[in-house]
């Protein structure tokens, strides 16, 4: 059927909208989206549009159906939270990755966990089934902030330039906004 | 009722993404939504942005159901096709100021008229009803260029960053994207 066709999802974990998006989009692609996290920098943002955006963030998830609170330390870097996506994907499989960005995006949107602070991505990781300090030692090591970097690179390579953002059929769409668009493309094909 | 509460809409007349609002917004407001040119000037895009973007205008234009096709000159300067508009609304009218909005929109954005070409848009105007020679002494007064700029501070002052932009019951929403999420304000309430 149309709709069990693989979507490649690119979502960073400090990216709200990517939360939001990272709920629904299982139930659409069936089958499973492959995860990808893009490790790309939230936008600079004008004064004035971040006013907008901690509204909109929380309207949209509501409007979703999505419990979210924004966290007090918002944004923060999330690379050390990446690092473990792919150290988890590479070893355990794209499975257990895509839990672990469920995980700590949940706990990061519904419960304010700082991804940033390494007691508090320590205490997240034994949480998921990890030995204390290793989500440190993957962290902190070398070949796993390159393959951060490496996957960055291929992003945008591809043409993202910002989360979330999805590529069904070879075709491009960027926003949890594009749900709408993205269901009619599977339901109904190109249009 | 709920749906005939005022919207203002602010939009500009270079923003696909506000076309396609314009063609939609009426149906939602019931009564007439207040159109505002912001005489905001299009967003700077990074170079995959703008890739991906001329793919969303008319893909999301063809979600709505309306007509679009890609003006060979775009984005252009279209403060000319708001000072008419302005000298509309302050002499003949809200309504009429709107159906010119409507007018030049659907030219540009249908017919690739370039409203920064003083001849095209005189003749857009002659279309419209204006005698020959009439846009041209409107936009070139400083009484009329005066008025868009105090409108642009005043929407940037209300928090308008970009276009299109909503405001009802004192909330905003940004974008195109954002219908779903209006009507459900104007149908149901607040959220």
């Amino acid at each position: 059927m149309l709709a069990a066709r693989p979507i490649d999802f690119y979502f960073d974990f400090s990216s709200p909208y990517s939360y939001i998006a990272s709920e629904w989009i299982e139930a659409l692609a069936l089958i499973g989206a492959s995860f990808q996290v893009s490790g790309l920098k939230p936008q600079v943002e004008l004064p004035l549009k971040r006013e907008y955006a901690l509204l909109d963030f929380e309207r949209s998830a509501r409007f979703a159906g999505v419990p979210l609170t924004l966290p007090a330390h918002f944004p923060i870097p999330t690379q050390n939270a990446a690092r473990i996506f792919w150290w988890l994907n590479d070893g355990a499989g794209p499975d257990r990755a895509r839990d672990w960005a469920r995980y700590a995006l949940r706990a990061y949107f519904t419960r304010g966990v700082d991804l940033s602070d390494p007691a508090a991505l320590d205490a997240l990781g034994t949480g998921f089934g990890l030995e204390s300090g290793q989500a440190e030692a993957v962290y902190s090591d070398a070949a796993w902030k390159l393959r951060l970097k490496a996957v960055n690179e291929a992003a945008i390579a591809h043409g993202v330039f910002g989360v979330p953002y999805f590529v069904v059929d070879g075709t491009p769409f960027w926003g949890n906004d594009r749900r709408a668009q993205l269901e009619r493309w599977l339901e109904k094909g190109p249009f």
